[in-house]
């Protein structure tokens, strides 16, 4: 299978982040790049360096000026005090708090979402490179089915993307990868698509981007996140706004099911796509359903990975796969090796 | 002048907040309130321990599921791996997210707005005794009023309380001591109050505790929160909801404003005081508007403290003065003194 990547996804590799007001490691480093691209090169995968398409795809699904924020906010570190490796966002605006501010503190929790979401010297870089793999990722499936074919590809993208709203990233997110790839194939295709997500974590900001759109149709499937990231939607009661009520569909799961009932969610999730009839899928393809993930909170097995793939695959549809989160542990490149060889291809 | 505060206050000690990607000394320590208690009793003025009045005045402007969250947090802290001496917010709700998870993680950043406000084993009782001695103010004051007599006093409330809102707290803020000490006017006097906030900071969690009520004006003089917290409001534009709409005021000042702009912007809100026909005023007393306040944006001396005592004694209202924030510094118990001393009685 293709795998488009980009080197820039060995920056923006944060040391701590903020949880439990305490630092602690942070777990979105660039060494998942390493290890997942280490393992579809050793799977037989063959690696495309995605080319700069420019930011236009970017700002086909983000505010102008929240990319403008990302992209200059470093630069201009020197309007606060005290500011060590990162900017880190610590206040932060409720319901009814409308007003964007002028100064970077402030612009800092305008932005972004939470406490997690660092910006350094070489974030938007980071970010930037990842989007565009998403767009090759995109524009090669999307040719392959202008002409006929149903194309599967992937995208090792890093950092990972749908936590990131319009305009405002969080949970470790800044530029939305998977929504990248589902708006540029939406106007390549000029029909419906659909994006079908299977990290842990609910895709929040893939919801939030599409959510009064009817010619895209978001799933999530994850863990339950009544106690769980983000918290604060991934609710079954949000089905969409206005012109896209009845096209967001969220499967919150038990924490700790396994391959059974993740797999019939999947399942689930496919007969939607199939009944709005997308002409491409693109999936945000998190691994940290796995029971080793040392954040995940789901029981996913290698073999239940494999079968997710081969599922996805049974549908026919022309499929971008964006890689979402997955955290470091033993099975980590094994589960990505084991999804792709489900999809074949 | 009559004082009262609670021992609590000696409580909710935190050595650190998380800000600039950093953990920070806290600026809100106990040590401030016995700074300002010495100020007060060495200046002759006579300290009253708050008696306990319960918690009906608190629920009176704070959502009962908010009190119960402040009073349980630390004992759920169980529900968390790696909790050190505080729980602090690490991930908060947007615009549109009003689902209020089930877990403790999720719920610290549904009632705790920013990463400053922690929750500790001895929160609850510092910010309970805090409202204690705003309840106790407000009788006071109110008790006088009813014989027709304009009484003033004075609480030593710390923690502050004036950015914590009907349903959270944000600012190193829990319960709104001022906003407490309104409504108790408001209900004891059956007349309109007026909360005028001093504060270098605007008072967001007032206004948000009364934005949709006439029989309340709210005002604050602060320093332009386009660059200073709060950041997301304290704006002109902000004049209230529904029937409130015209009974908020915000005066935002230039940074590095001193006593002639400061003054004018008090008497300015005096004279709206008057205008709206007041039975009594609260007095949102930060001290953070000093010209050394290691955390201020303004140049207030000690003479504007003074000064602006006396401009509000000579309303002639029944006045309750809340402490709100000021930080150490040497000018701090100064400035409280000369404040008092300009109420005069």
């Amino acid at each position: 299978m293709l795998v488009f990547h980009s080197d820039a996804s060995l920056l923006q590799n944060p040391p701590t982040f903020f949880r439990h007001g305490r630092l602690m490691p942070h777990p979105e480093t660039s060494e998942r790049y390493r290890v997942l691209r280490d393992a579809v090169t050793g799977a037989g995968h063959v690696l495309h360096l995605a080319p700069d398409a420019g930011v236009a795809s970017i700002k086909a699904v983000h505010a102008p000026d929240y990319v403008e924020f990302l992209r200059t906010a470093w630069d201009r570190r020197g309007e606060l005090k005290n500011v060590g490796e990162e900017l880190l966002a610590t206040q932060f605006p409720r319901v009814g708090m409308d007003t964007r501010p002028v100064g970077l503190q402030g612009q800092l929790g305008f932005y972004l979402g939470d406490t997690s979401t660092s910006i350094r010297g070489d974030t938007w870089d980071a970010a930037y490179g990842a989007a565009q793999a998403a767009v090759a990722l995109a524009d090669h499936v999307g040719d392959a089915a202008l002409k006929g074919e149903a194309a599967t590809a992937y995208a090792l993208c890093r950092p990972p993307g749908h936590h990131a709203y319009t305009a405002y990233g969080s949970g470790f997110c800044y530029l939305n990868n998977s929504a990248i790839a589902a708006q540029r194939l939406r106007e390549k295709l000029g029909r419906p698509v659909a994006v079908l997500d299977i990290d842990v974590h609910h895709g929040n900001g893939t919801q939030g981007i599409f959510y009064d759109r009817a010619d895209v149709l978001t799933i999530s499937i994850h863990a339950d996140t009544s106690s769980y990231f983000p918290f604060y939607c991934g609710y079954q009661g949000e089905t969409g706004l206005g012109a896209g009520e009845g096209f967001n569909i969220n499967m919150p799961l038990a924490h700790g099911s396994g391959n059974e009932v993740w797999l019939a969610a999947i399942r689930d999730g496919l007969d939607r796509v199939a009944g709005f009839g997308a002409a491409a899928l693109v999936v945000a393809l998190g691994l940290d359903a796995s029971e080793e993930d040392p954040i995940g909170a789901l029981k996913v097995t290698t073999d239940g990975f494999r079968e997710a793939g081969a599922l996805i695959a049974s549908a026919g549809l022309p499929t971008a796969f964006v890689q979402e989160g997955g955290y470091l542990c033993e099975a980590l490149p094994r589960n990505l090796v084991a999804f792709l060889s489900g999809v074949g291809g």
